[in-house]
């Protein structure tokens, strides 16, 4: 009995991975700047680096639905300029 | 014949993604503005979020063994800060 509230306990936590990265036609400057780096280190093959953010979310939810719409508000309020940004989420 | 040749060229790009994330014990500033920020929009049950950097690589190289083992190498060399952070690749 104790084992199961606690097992329902546990499964209020839910963990999403959000990753941002710019669209396609939006330069990276950044990204630029390590590519040079890594090149000027030796790394010959590297075609192409592009950098993007990365989350972890955790969520006192149950519903993982529900729990999935809100990380989705989060991004389209905060975390990703939607403009020149595209964003991912994922449960881990 | 030219296909054939054409789909081998395909091959040769290989396409990886890193996600960097801070140690476990490690504080995390960025993410805890991030978090007060969130909550002050209205998102009541967020438990925790931690911020880390994403990278999209690709390579041109034929073997994906090697090309996993250089992305390896980036980032020990220059993405990643081993003594507080984590990495992981993964081809996509």
């Amino acid at each position: 009995m104790a084992k199961q509230l606690r097992l329902n306990l546990k499964k209020n936590k839910l963990k999403f991975s959000v990753t941002v990265t710019l669209k396609k036609d939006v330069l990276d400057p950044q990204g630029k700047v390590v590519q040079n780096t890594l090149q000027t280190l030796g790394m010959d093959n590297l075609k192409s680096i592009r950098q993007g953010k990365y989350f972890e979310i955790e969520l006192d939810d149950s519903d993982s639905k529900t729990a999935e719409k809100k990380v989705n508000d989060m991004c389209k309020k905060l975390l990703a300029n939607l403009i020149i940004e595209d964003y991912k989420v994922s449960k881990i």
